[in-house]
């Protein structure tokens, strides 16, 4: 399991304004902090851009990749800002990401095709909802694999996302026992062994006792690596958490216990 | 899954000379902080007791059950105190417990199966060892419960223990993974839905640094919750990880998330 950083994200009103004011300084700040945590890649999450997308992309992955060669998820719904990313980024990239909405499958997916990126797809509806059935989840997940494939992309470049819901949703709990079986079941639906990512931090949204998050978060995700999951996206700035990642690596992947 | 308390051992300088001098005061306060923690039973680990030891398992459990009506798991390889035990104990005992080995099949077994309680099997060889090939483990499996069964035990008073393995030994990390999966595998096997229950603390045993330490426990104990098991052995003073335990019940067992 690769762990992702997720703190790279406009809803700091810090990354907001270096954002909008192109500064560098506080980006490459909450860069080199995650990567002192032992990361895998960066998810720089920029929000849609709706001013200047190209040139705010290009700012960040120029401003990131001086710092790490990791690789880079584009994560934006602007395809201006993920086409623009993709000309500069000479890391890795992947694009996150895709699902069956028809914006999405018309504006980005022909992206991946192209530039043969990996491209993150959503186990969202049509309509961008959140499925709630585990069956209409494992549905909407054959057709994404089936749509992206037909559109040329290669199935190693698809990676599963199938959303962590917040446990404060009514029916959370049990979406997110869902979550494990699905895990478990894809590449069995699939025949083919398809790579999972999810993003942890949804999961306790809402829950303000810290020790209580802490120990949901630690739980659930040693349950989804257990379950498969190849990449988590995660606020690597949680100490506890990432630890529990790092352990969650050495129980299941590692050769020789050191 | 059940939080049992291990925190009870006479490797406990405090315990062992309460057990001696038989001070209940200690016990007590051993005990009462235990069940502030939430727990589901309490482990009587007494040490093999050998002097008086009649007196002093009957000193343990009515020290203990003052206090509580949990279960009192007899945690000790002398039969005259595990049939003390069992005399002077009104909560439900569970006799911590039996193996391959000879002395255990004749001498504690028959306790278990008379006294109609529950016992905990470990998965050890008949030699007393540990084996290492997923294959035997399940192998031995399969000879203790039908052991058990045809000496008269009902099925559903054994509780199997695959022995957790200290990550710290050559082949333990590699042991670990198999016990995952014999928790998945023993109810198919057994044809049967065997109870499982694991001591957690062996896991770190020799690691020092207190964070990686916990991360470990963290992560192993919910993928063992993932994983089946019904009851872990653990010490519930440890903060992080009893947060974690708590958590993994609400994830996998409620009705609904409070």
């Amino acid at each position: 399991m690769h762990i992702i950083s997720d703190t790279l994200q406009p809803a700091n009103p810090v990354v907001l304004s270096a954002i909008q004011q192109e500064d560098a300084a506080p980006i490459r700040q909450i860069v080199r902090s995650a990567l002192a945590k032992g990361i895998h890649g960066i998810d720089i999450n920029c929000g849609p851009l709706p001013k200047h997308p190209e040139r705010r992309m290009s700012f960040l992955v120029e401003t990131i990749q001086a710092e790490t060669r990791l690789p880079l998820f584009l994560d934006t719904t602007n395809p201006r800002a993920i086409e623009a990313g993709l000309k500069v980024c000479r890391n890795r990239v992947v694009i996150n990401g895709i699902s069956l909405e028809p914006s999405k499958l018309e504006g980005i997916l022909p992206l991946a095709v192209a530039h043969e990126v990996d491209v993150v797809g959503f186990l969202l509806t049509p309509e961008g909802q959140v499925p709630t059935s585990l069956d209409e989840r494992i549905g909407i997940a054959v057709q994404l694999f089936d749509v992206s494939t037909k559109a040329g992309l290669a199935a190693e470049r698809l990676i599963i996302d199938p959303i962590v819901a917040p446990l404060a949703w009514a029916n959370g709990l049990q979406m997110n026992r869902d979550l494990l079986q699905i895990l478990k079941l894809l590449p069995e639906v699939l025949d083919y062994p398809i790579r999972t990512i999810a993003g942890l931090s949804n999961l306790t949204a809402g829950i303000r006792n810290i020790e209580k998050k802490t120990a949901l978060e630690c739980a659930f995700l040693s349950m989804m690596a257990q379950a498969g999951l190849n990449e988590v996206l995660m606020n690597v700035e949680r100490q506890a958490t990432t630890a529990v990642a790092a352990a969650c690596r050495q129980l299941l992947h590692e050769t020789v216990f050191a």
